[in-house]
């Protein structure tokens, strides 16, 4: 069996779930290939050594230069701040490997584009961690869509609001600066929602959109007196069209109370609708227009072994999956995609995609206008 | 005590659930004035004369301008469809009558000027029935946010949806004219979001909008092969901006499969949340952020003679109030209003700026650009 | 048309919304017989007097007596405590009017049946006021059910919780002793569940119960430092079997904290199940077992007009009936049994077999054993 | 580091899940022994190699009789069908071997109890997998219990109800046949909701229960037209007194249509109330009634890193855990117990217990009286 190898760069709150669902994958699935945590690398080789041993990889590198450079290495994941995804990737696609890049791909269109060719250039295959489509209650909605239960879609509501930064005593961190991580809630948060509307309805041709940052200034540090300046979005919307006509609305908020995973869409269609929110991430609203008039309502399906990727955890109905299981479906992804040449998806050309919409909404934004897509380079 | 006279014109749909209100409100409330129904009319005299006895007024009126002219009636109440409000309020006006009308007030915002400015200068008094604004659930909602309870609102989620046109076998009917309905889902549900938005956060300063018309041809009648058009919008979205700085979006649609009564809002403050919707009218969901950080959590309030208007209806918490009970909430303001002089709202001058909202998003659509509410007349 | 006078004793709580159901229901709908509010008894002339106004009954009668007796009275609407039901149904029946009281029927099995068959011998027709099994909600259970959709029955999960009591600085009123309510929770809550139960699934064969009383002193008066006894329960369950073989379980708290309308129901049958609780009284969920593997869950039904009894209040789906709606179907049902000789259910037998289910509980809590319900006379 | 070698018998449904979990819990916690998947046994030799390849087990064991005698072995999990539990238990122990064995313990009390005497007098560990108790959810609801912010318990409802034998056509497995399962639904379901209620209210001194085997003959294999009998209930239930006042009833069903994962529980306290359902895994429902009366309300606390556990899945709150990371802070508890001599529950005296109330049940029902849970030996 074909071993793939990994190299995981950053080891903190996200590379820390790639470590479960390298873990996981394994026993959950008969994966097509040999997973191998090869190497890991982190701020520091004394970092990395202790992540290594606590995640269980076989060796610390020395830094992420080292890592990428490692012919022992198949794929390189990468974990780190945001900022860094576009060297690194590029880096590693020089160096012929995999790339497996959490999201947002890049600070901008630009990068994440240059970075898609590249990929398409070397033939190496790319996968970004857009973990909420990996949901089996996605691929269900997708099932659902495809097959014509709903109809035609004319219409997406989605949002991705959250409120970990709602209390204005909540220091600045590297969320707030646009060095480190470009877009607010639009690039933390919104580039889920725009990747489960490619996935759910097809692609996006134009945006109308709004932003603002609700609280500008916050202090430097925990209990200090000192404010600086918060650089991007808090919260944002924007109407959307798609290029097969259906028309929609996006929502994207750092700073909503109370919603502590809010990813939730709504999808219309011509003979019923879906509706889905992340925190109940186990199940999915399904309304069918044909079922009897007078027995007509929106059906809550628990996810079960009867549904995609869900068996592989559990054989018991609705005995529910966590946040883990998600990037544990990504990782049997990314292994058989690699191990048996199978097409990856959200690939960089997705992850550009992704980026592409969030830029036109700032750029509608600014202009006061409608952007159609393709403006974005 | 002073009586209160109704000329009640249209006993349709919403003109019976006049009747229902004014048949409750007089149990359930110790109003203010008496409340006599006085006369009926109706589209021909021996409608009105059976319509009359079924809903319990004194007497049929030969026509609605019989009636506005009647002396011994005080207020005129519309109920008729769309594109009458205008002659019969300005009719009533003249006729020094008070008049409460349904929504959306007029065709277009210029003619709810009209409407308005007319019923100030006569010293009339004026309601619209905007009735979901009535529901205790809403006042408990602004209650809250009057109080601060939430903080400074900085974002408006309001969406009215339903799905009474989702099939496209349904035949066109009046809804779907300009001549007869002026806008499509924006002026028939949309115009109580854009109410609720106003009560609920302030006036609304500018809008972008998109609207569709989805199933652009329907059957001429019922099973008919001929196929008419459909002039007006099947679903329509808007960003907004508040003068008072919070942003928003609005969501309508009649073509919203499983969408029965639609109206939802979630009201996000800089220190906790409101959510509610319409199709569970008798609750309220409320996040402070001020709760302990692992006690927080959106609660459930079930209305209650603890909260305002419920214990009217009953004295016991949690038993549940219906859509008639809105409407008899708006008639014991309106009875009051009108017996002991107090202000009434939503007024003309309410509806006129709902008609505003809707007409700037029409415009916003049209021109592809933001619009300031202002520039609509 | 025949009229059908009413005679109101009492006008509290409860009567209130007798008051309001007889106001409502003529304009909801097209009733068959004229309905007359005739008189109302209080505890005092001055106090009849001033109720007969304020909820538009044509005269105040002395005392109940000389109500019962007037011969200008079709049916007497018994709203007193519960106490003094016995009495006055008797009376009534003696001057051959018919009859219709507010639950619990009587203090016990005993009285409920004296009353049930004066009432037969009578000839007179009788009415309980279990309003909850009007809810167009439980008649859409009982057809779904009735029509076999859901199979056999095999299973029934019955509870009426509320937290009146809750809180012990709460004082003792007429609801804690045996002289004028009889039992507790049981009498006063769980009578409900146990006529849904009749209703949704069949009688009720044998029954082993369980009760306590929580809180067994109470202020005597509010903010009273005199402590009194509470006699009757405050919490009770029971294991059931009914005639065709279901089983079941009942619950039933006055001192259930949180639970304000906290009637619920689940019947499980051998193809499907439904679940219904009274604190969002406009919804029923459905589940099917004949729906595809996949596609399986709980549909919720928002009542509409293509459901029972709704589209008299309202020609909307999913607009919402309040507490006093159950009420107006109550009436309706009441004035077109008897004005149309139509049966009534649930009738004073009906009541009493309510009673002798409530009674076989008590006996089986004292005597911990199964008690049949035949062994209550 | 002190090593916990692990020696797994068994890898079928629940097997399956204790692997996932041994490979989940070193990267999700920082546990004080290192974990060693060592040994796997299976039904053959051939099966055994191959789960533990696929589960990635050190070795394989020809038989369990290999395994439990096995000198490299701590610890023996013992994931067998329930009627070997007990032999295979006491082989360990006089072994010397902790024991880790799935619920139910036992096929009835009597062998529970000679298990947990014999660990008792080997002086070795023990743990049995109530998995549900593991949840961050039930951790949230003893914390709330324990530190009195719902008062005293007063009352507990419990479910157990499942659907997975709701179609007549399932053929009878080793679930329903005395000799492999001992109790039905009781066994199989009730034993963790019995679990649960001890865990969070305390010992159950009596119960009173009922209980039917509602298809008492299935077919003998899938299609197939032999019908063989189900020798143990399909549903039932129960009123319980726990020794410290508080009242209760427990419900089960393995043909519950429409309830995939319903363990369900409502514990009401003196001064407010929880609520919490397994199909919704990661929410509890908080009602205080210290809550001002007019904003009272049952909160939804999602999950989050304030809570119990949860921080070593996801730094996230809302983000959801699933049924696997259940038994991963089960196996948490295990190898931090191990290594560090911490206490263990529910360790074998707690199976005990539970089956003693499950036994008591059975007898109840067969007696038609209240059973001290003493009683059973």
């Amino acid at each position: 069996m074909k071993q793939v190898r990994i190299g995981l760069i950053g080891s903190g709150y996200i590379g820390r779930a790639h470590a479960v669902a390298y873990a996981q994958a394994p026993v959950v699935f008969a994966l097509q290939g040999r997973l191998v945590k090869a190497a890991l690398a982190e701020a520091s080789p004394e970092l990395a050594a202790r992540r290594a041993r606590e995640l269980g990889f076989l060796r610390a590198a020395a830094d992420w230069r080292e890592l990428v450079a490692d012919p022992d290495i198949d794929v390189v994941d990468i974990c780190s701040p945001n900022f860094l995804h576009h060297e690194m990737a590029l880096a590693a696609i020089r160096h012929g490997k995999h790339v497996y890049a959490e999201k947002p791909l890049a600070l901008n269109a630009a990068d994440a584009r240059e970075m898609a060719e590249a990929a398409r250039r070397a033939g190496v295959k790319t996968l970004v961690g857009f973990n909420y489509m990996k949901n089996p209650a996605a691929s269900l909605a997708k099932e659902i869509i495809a097959g014509g239960e709903i109809g035609e879609v004319i219409h997406f509501y989605g949002a991705h609001n959250e409120d970990y930064l709602a209390d204005p005593r909540t220091p600045a961190d590297w969320h707030c600066f646009k060095r480190t991580a470009g877009l607010g809630a639009l690039g933390d948060l919104a580039a889920h929602i725009v990747n489960m509307a490619h996935y759910l309805v097809g692609e996006i041709a134009g945006v109308c959109g709004d932003m603002q940052t609700v609280i500008p200034q916050r202090p430097a540090r925990s209990g200090s007196d000192e404010l600086v300046r918060v650089e991007n979005e808090d919260q944002a919307h924007a109407m959307v069209r798609f290029a097969n006509g259906a028309r929609g609305v996006l929502e994207t908020s750092r700073v909503a109370c109370g919603r502590k995973m809010g990813l939730t869409y709504v999808v219309t269609g011509s003979k019923g609708a879906l509706s889905f929110t992340q925190e109940r991430m186990a199940e999915l609203k399904l309304y069918r227009q044909d079922d009897p008039a007078n027995r007509q309502g929106f059906r809550t399906l628990l996810l079960g072994p009867q549904h995609p990727d869900y068996a592989a955890f559990c054989a018991g109905a609705g005995h529910g999956i966590g946040f883990n299981d998600q990037k544990t479906v990504e990782v049997r992804d990314l292994i058989d995609g690699i191990a048996a040449e199978l097409p990856l998806w959200p690939d960089f050309a997705e992850g550009w995609k992704v980026s592409r919409v969030l830029d036109a909404i700032v750029l509608s934004h600014q202009a006061s206008r409608w952007v159609a897509v393709d403006e974005i380079g």
